[in-house]
């Protein structure tokens, strides 16, 4: 986070529609794919240079150009200008921190999503940015690194199964939010489990180390919700548009959409309620562990340093001491000891501290 | 929860309405049951093939189709072409982890709520998803499992008293919302029931045992809610909507079953109030414990030490010590304990320790 | 609380509207009485039958029926004959746990308030659900059990002073509102007579009895506030009508009971931030203590512990040990003794612990 | 504050628009002045009967008519009739615990606002409650007592410099209200004092006293935002209204007293933030300081118990104890009495705990 | 802050729209630059007397007057008349505390917003108030101090590169506000790195000092947001204005500093979530160290003291003590000692406290 804010300083003072990638450069060079489709026709190829998909975009076929890696001016630029795209929108394809939102560019819509998954070892969240752009006949995405979540429909087109090579780049669009959101509950999943762990360690043997991972979770919670939350009023916004762009059967799938980031908000809403919980539970347990130190300490100091004191009392040297020369003075000392310590355990009896 | 959502992810990817049971499977085999009903008469019977209800579609009586277990495609598939459904909305009735929604589906309504029932002993709370499709003249539900709250609609059908039997779907449609949401109040009290239990042994015995059990509760009431406060919308939704198929006279109803559902949610807040404040009363009741623990400790300690000082005093080996050597040494000593001893105890009781 | 909406769940499964009363029984028979006026007549006593009531409601007089008890179904549906109200609404009467509400019932309006009473010794707070019902000619009003803040009321049309005889139902129902509102106030000031008192023993004593005591009277508020709250909805819900029933006139007075349920509901938040406060308080307050009690305990032992070792030194029964020989051997060691009693005690006066 | 809510209760059951002082009763008899101006002429005088005040009224210039004491029904309900006020907004004037409103009498406005005033030694804030009622050719301030910040006001308009002169009655009250309001500046600027000095005290010298202090001035500033906060919505009421008797000239000045209003509420909400950071570093400022006394008694204990119990051995009095004997018996024993001392210091100071 | 609301407080009592200065006077006299441009000519000038700015004012070339400095009124009436501001702006302009807001005056517009700086060692927060007007053909610009975050801009006007000369005034004060945002995320970035730095010294060596820079921390964060929040309202209302004088391509400009504005508050809220995570890591680390203390006491105390009463029995000096004269009792008495010892630490070792 602090990353990618702290870098994004280095644009101040530069001219708006200034292209300055921001973020970490997580590829050498951008690598472009484009499928371009309808009813009867597919293709799909990797292009070496931008200008090969110029074509594509005068035909009334459904082009998808796909871009992994943003940080080079010049490609942004000449795919920006072969599809009419203002300067800004080519800034904010650029700077990878930006929080989901969508632009009515009039002929066509900008999305800007995140897409969340899990590093390495399935222990942290990563998001990257996905800037989508779709219009009459087009859809353009921006991806940071390759890798993505999309592969399930490259396969529908090819497969031409169901209806996505019927329908046109509105749906593809749709298709493509759909398949962001449907991961998100893969790392729902995922932090689902890690809380459940959490909880249990928690009950078994709470540590500092606890603590600090309830923490993370909490943070990962929250970068994911900043990553989820924007995106309801994203979709919302595009089924609420009145556009030739996107057709009237398109909306129910945007409902559809809609209800499932919804699901996702609601269930992270009560992973962090169950994480609060979780502190407070951690934090009652400390109290609780140095009672249970404080209640032996106390027992034994109880017990002992009374009985200190009257052995002490017998250690004294003065040359008149009655009970000294009692013949049984040692064995009544003991029977005191066993009456004060036995009426002590007995006390703590019944203060059930045992 | 963590196991619902956790089973929704196995869905990424697919195409859009493809059905697929999200959930725990909990039925062999779905059971289908059909009543049909106007107001002269009544036929009730249990289907084996779905292909047996759809005469009953194209009559004008009222037909409820209720189905208990949606984890098989072909049976829900066959029911949305009858009846005209969207896939969308087949694929939301096989994942069974849906907040409550209202969808418009122009010539009927899709409603998906949530039934809440106490599992086995009456300590956990069960939720199941509800989908209630109703239109001009059907009403479709589908549950997870057979078992329902159902019976007494049913029977208000069968005896043909009351105005049920002379009403339509929308009416029958509002008469099962409202028994789902009458179900609500038995949950309730049961959980109001068990905050008063954890109250009194908060009062009189409060262990780590206890805050467990608060947690828990505060985790149900959560769950809980999140079960009802959707539904606010939803029904809210229903008696704003301009339809034929909802008649007008069927409002007054609706906005009944609306007071019964803020009821509700108002309850549910006023009762997470009251463990919050029950957290606190345990949080306070561990540090007044400690207070206890350390006072007995204090005042033992700060008796004894100095008296064991004053003994060991006398138990010095130095040739020359004068009050060794006095004839009354030790009944001094002794006196000076005494006196040591009773002002630390008045002290004690001047700071109100006893 | 729990009390109420459990008995709530004996309804499940009932066909609406039907008569089953819920809350606690608290009168033997309902008991019904009669004022009828204008500007010139006067009519009050107690009916023994519903059906005496009927007359007056074809004359243009103001008729105000108040019925004391709910738990009888065939007078409440009797009266719910003659004035032409909805099944629903007979139900909402009976069942007494209602949340303040607004219903337009187009000719008449139902109105639902808490009143809020003190109960015995002033130490608890009860509420009570007063249904009122007023159109174009007449007021129902039903209470749970006799007793009511509505005598001023009734002293004033009886007296014929002021507006009230002069004016409509409309009128009536405001200032039947305007009392309950107006009782408020007394609750409010037990309220905050008994925040005072225990901020007082806040300060001076502070017993576990005290959270216990602010626990329940943060209780007690937040059932206040639920009686509350929602009246503003309802006061402002009645002015907004446009309707014949409530004249231009009455408009400026509704604002005013308006006003009113504000400004208690404003009293209310403060009590609540005030008791939140009280809570820190009585927490730290522990802290304190427990600082206290510890830092005798360290005083103490940190003084006398280090002194015991010293003369266990020479308490030691070695054949050679030089000091023990030494003339003044034994004052010496006293003599260190006070050199470090002394150190220690001016070590905790820099520090203040005294 | 419960002070003037309890006194409220005195008037429950009294029919609406008595005129009962609700308050303290500050002034013996009520002091009226009279101030009567246009671009030309100005007049200024104390009356001694309301009735001098009745020909300003037909006269077109601007009256302003202020009275000091508001528990005299008498002049009230004179003055009331004399400009046409409805005996709610009379019954508001008297009662003095109002909250800042707003209230649209159609051919004039009356505006509920209070003074905040700093009492005696600038350690408490007291609240005045101010009635202001203007319409065509008429402002009337009620207080309820004299001295107000008004003083510049009554200057510009004896001066006759500014505007004041040339423009009508609606900009004198928005004049009056700027005065309140610019007060309130008066206010925080003492408030921001005192949260310094309490800072200072925190960190260098916290103690329960400081406790109670944050306490108090988070009350102050409670019960100051209550008087601030409404009034936001009440000026934004007054530049709202499409009326003759606010001329389009005034909206900026009131959209001037709206700015003000809201930059008082954003200092008084920072405040309360560092009110609510002061009680948690005073809280854990607390546990720091336990903390030290903790280790102060945990690393004498820990020093001398071990070597107390190691002398203690050599006390024993056994015939046959080979140590004894030894010619360096003693002093081994003190070797090994500075070795385990000297590794316990060396061990905490490893833990940094001096 | 206290400062500033405090300084403000000597207006109280002034007429409306009396120019006094509010705030810390930082400059000797104002400095006044003035920059006029179209898409040919362009000049750039310091200016001694505001009369030179006025003819650039008849012309239809965009003129940039920046003052830099607000303390001399006469400076600011002189240009207040030149551009027809109502005197209440001068005002506004000159009181150094307001709030970012936005006044349409018509012609012209209003904008208030807070320049935010690193001071000195970049470990503090200063804002500035930045005071912007623009019209037809006019921007103004007020600053505190001179030093400012336009330089870029004014490069880019002087270059003439871009759009910025080709475009109107609305388009300059978007590129004067798009500066001040950008430099926001400078400070963001500085404010993310001091809480990577605490986050840090958290984990490692968490000391009172460290509470007190998460609060410092905490109320710059709190200053910070009170400077941006209100922007994000200032920026939407100028792009809905429906006015000649901002022109239709100026609006995707608007909407991207919007987007900036939200991603600044965005990332502050999220600021303030981790420092409130940090806080409560303080917190429990400070708990588990006194866990830690008491452990180490009550070990050393709970092991040492029952040893330290047996050789305290044997220390004893009666006559009669059978054990005393036994040939191994020393032994035997090490050995108890030693089981009893061991025993001990295997019970702590199995509570898993080493």
């Amino acid at each position: 986070m602090a990353r990618n804010s702290s870098s994004r300083s280095k644009k101040s003072g530069l001219s708006p529609g200034s292209l300055v990638h921001v973020g970490r450069r997580k590829v050498d060079r951008p690598r472009i794919t484009l499928i371009d489709y309808d009813g009867e026709h597919f293709l799909e190829k990797e292009v070496e240079s931008v200008d090969e998909c110029f074509p594509f975009n005068l035909t009334s076929t459904v082009t998808w150009i796909n871009v992994d890696g943003v940080h080079d001016p010049e490609v942004i630029e000449k795919l920006g200008k072969a599809f009419g795209l203002h300067p800004l929108i080519l800034e904010d394809i650029m700077s990878t921190a930006q929080r989901p939102k969508l632009d009515d560019l009039e002929t066509s819509f900008y999305v800007v999503a995140r897409m969340v998954e899990l590093s390495g070892r399935g222990t942290e969240i990563v998001t990257e940015q996905l800037s989508l752009i779709f219009g009459k006949n087009f859809v353009l995405t921006f991806q940071e690194e390759p890798g993505d979540m999309f592969d399930p429909v490259r396969e529908r087109i090819r497969n031409g199964k169901g209806r996505i090579r019927k329908l046109g780049p509105d749906y593809l669009a749709y298709a493509l939010l759909d398949a962001v959101v449907d991961h998100y509950f893969v790392v729902l999943e995922n932090l689902g489990d890690r809380i459940e762990t959490l909880e249990e360690e928690l009950v078994k043997n709470p540590r500092q180390e606890t603590l600090h991972r309830i923490h993370a979770l909490k943070r990962e919670m929250l970068m994911f919700r900043k990553a989820v939350w924007p995106l309801r009023e994203v979709v919302a916004g595009i089924a609420r548009e009145e556009t030739p762009v996107i057709q009237a059967s398109t909306n129910i799938f945007l409902r559809d959409v809609y209800d499932h980031v919804i699901q996702v908000i609601d269930n992270v809403e009560t992973y962090r309620d169950m994480l609060a919980g979780m502190l407070e539970t951690y934090l009652s347990s400390i109290s609780n562990r140095m009672n249970e130190v404080m209640k032996i300490l106390t027992i034994i100091s109880t017990i002992f340093i009374p009985l200190t004191f009257i052995v002490g009392v017998y250690g004294m040297n003065f040359k008149f001491m009655p009970e000294i020369e009692w013949r049984f003075g040692y064995f009544l000392v003991w029977g005191v000891i066993i009456v004060v310590g036995v009426s002590l355990i007995r006390f703590f009896k019944r203060k059930k501290w045992f």
